[in-house]
């Protein structure tokens, strides 16, 4: 790194780092900056902050431009090692306890919080999360249309469109069951919403997609193929967007939209509640 | 609610809000207090702003307790509006860009920052990101045995001890491509390392878990079945972990761990790196 705009950031924490990792990324996407992202989760003993602490001292020896250190770490004498380091440090969470503090008058109770961790408490959600992973998985695809009644939410759309990474974001990040159901080339002739859909009407939930994107998507597993060619991606999102416009099924083009978003979406738009993990 | 001590909590953004409420969770759970969260994304236009405000209000005339708000929101005129409702207003990025601002001798350049989001600078990573959910569901559970040299990670263990959804959260949240290989009951008279993983043995991961809860978790599949049973769960736990010292394969017991901390603990060890998305 020979440009002081490129910078070291280490996300560092006693538990996963996910939180800091996640926030000291928004953090430093309001900058100009070029990063170089270290995520350090887990550091929980003195001997291992000491080891981070040095690597990040080599670091700054090395560069000669001093590193940022996005931290949360509950335990006062392993913070403390931390913070003796030549990096910028920020902690993440206390930022924001303070005001808090005032506001809920009351004293902030400095457990090992596990943000995303598994406690007693909440080991009932935590199951009820991986059955929501099995059943989207054991609905992915239209693999299976028994017990579809159970779904939260029912994907439809032509194949590589985004359905099974959004069905299975929805599972695991929010613990939603979420089916989904692909019209395939066959259905074209005349699209028609399966019989075992309808009563489920409401559950229902369209994917769309730019047949430019659809095709470059498709050409990546079948080069050269129909199912890969323009006139069959425009005919095909043509024809399912016709579908959803007569059953007034809501639906949304996935084409600039990442999964998060694509699933944040969905939940918004069909009233699914967001359970955090 | 009628305790001071419960509290509606706002995470507002106009992008996912997945940071907001990723922060402002790990705030919240700093302090002892009953919350019931309420997530808003994509507040990107005035109307649903003020709509916005409006529920925040309401909540509080209602209630009597004043909601708090976590948010992120980059346009000022929608922030404004936002900052006129009688909520406990904490801006989750603000608060760490001034610092950094002082560090970096730069100065903020407020884009629509889109965190989670999709643009043509990431979308090369983006489509990895997706190939690597596709690999992984093509190799779970032992499913294929093809292209296994591809893998970055290969998790062994017994049914239900935590493959699946490890592998899918590695594949979605860190774009790795994570296969995994079950060890059946009938594996156990002689249990051994597959022919097809002895090659791969720098891959391989294993995961165990507590015979109590397995059998727990069994209990819910098959009730009262062997396959459920104690006598088997513990049999099958020991088969496994004395495989996984014979052959020095690193592993973990999941029992008291989130899919989250499986996942990071297993990059971690295993020395693969944690790419943002």
């Amino acid at each position: 790194m020979d440009n002081y705009a490129d910078r070291h950031v280490f996300y560092i924490s006693d538990g996963t780092a996910i939180t800091a990792e996640v926030l000291g990324h928004a953090v430093m996407s309001q900058f100009p900056v070029t990063i170089n992202s270290i995520a350090l989760p887990f550091v929980e003993t003195e001997s291992r902050a000491r080891a981070v602490k040095e690597q990040i001292d080599a670091l700054w020896q090395q560069t000669g431009v001093r590193p940022l250190v996005f931290y949360s770490i509950v335990l006062p004498e392993i913070r403390a090692i931390i913070l003796e380091c030549e990096g910028f440090c920020q902690d993440i969470v206390q930022a924001l306890v303070g005001p808090l503090q005032q506001e809920l008058k009351l004293d902030p109770t400095p457990i090992a919080h596990r943000t995303h961790g598994l406690n007693p408490g909440n080991i009932t959600q935590y199951d009820a999360r991986i059955a929501a992973i099995d059943y989207t998985l054991a609905h992915d695809d239209g693999v299976s249309m028994r017990n579809l009644d159970q779904a939260q939410v029912i994907l439809l759309g032509v194949s590589r469109c985004g359905k099974t990474p959004t069905s299975l974001y929805l599972a695991m990040q929010y613990g939603i069951r979420a089916a989904n159901y692909p019209f395939i080339a066959d259905d074209m002739d005349n699209l028609q919403l399966p019989a075992a859909l309808r009563p489920l009407q409401h559950k229902l939930f369209g994917l769309t997609i730019n047949a430019e994107r659809l095709a470059a998507i498709r050409e990546e597993r079948r080069e050269n193929s129909r199912y890969a060619s323009m006139r069959q991606c425009r005919m095909e999102v043509a024809e399912v967007e016709a579908l959803y416009r007569k059953h007034q099924i809501h639906y949304l083009n996935s084409t600039n939209y990442s999964v998060e978003e694509i699933a944040t979406r969905i939940m918004d738009i069909m009233g699914l509640s967001r359970r955090m993990y």
